[in-house]
């Protein structure tokens, strides 16, 4: 069902210092920052070739990662992404399983302007997955 | 300097159960447990084509996931890691930068095999961050 890991998301207090960080420390190729308010959150790209790095910082107030950076002030690891083909069928697997997906169950309109799904940290190992449904391309 | 994602590793308070989740739940290819003895733990791969999730769980005494763990019981995101094509260059350039390599700073074998080091969380927004050398492919 799941596909290929599409972006590990880390939430970082300070968006201009992280992104310098992996351009001249790390080397990386790093993008211009993207704010997304209606998603809370101002964001850089990392192109690492077959993934992505998503560095990310809270926008305008009731950031959904304000919580996050608050009991991990230095930032983190905040979820992982995973594409999958058909968000609708992955939905009905995971419920069927027992998992649970957060917010009403349904998918929303992700960062990227795709399907996607957020499923609970307790049900995965306390990580946070993303699911995001990139179609049969 | 990095290239692609290799993996991304998920230390885990029960690998049976975690692998049971990513390929019921998740329907991914996981593969069977390999005890990594010299490494303090016991890690299941999971294949999703462009990168690898590493589960992780202790083994043994002194484990080093072993006080992640205490601190997060349910599990969580470890570390990520990046491949590198000559870990002596990328140290060089890291420490120059003033980046802190873990231990003492000298490249040590990794679970695959390969040299690799550990970068400091504390420069890299609270992430634990690998390098692996991979060579010149």
């Amino acid at each position: 069902m799941i596909g290929r890991i599409n972006h590990i998301a880390i939430a970082v207090p300070d968006l201009a210092a992280a992104s310098t960080r992996y351009r001249d420390l790390l080397g990386a190729r790093v993008g211009e920052p993207q704010a997304l308010p209606e998603h809370g959150v101002i964001v850089v790209f990392v192109d690492t070739g077959n993934a992505k790095v998503e560095l990310m910082a809270p926008l305008g107030e009731d950031s959904p990662i304000a919580g996050f950076l608050e009991k991990n002030p230095a930032g983190g690891m905040h979820h992982m992404c995973f594409e999958v083909r058909d968000i609708a069928t992955a939905t009905q697997r995971l419920v069927a399983g027992g998992a649970r997906v957060l917010g009403d169950g349904r998918p929303r309109t992700g960062a990227h302007g795709l399907p996607v799904i957020f499923l609970h940290p307790k049900d995965f190992d306390g990580v946070l997955i993303e699911l995001e449904e990139i179609g049969e391309g």
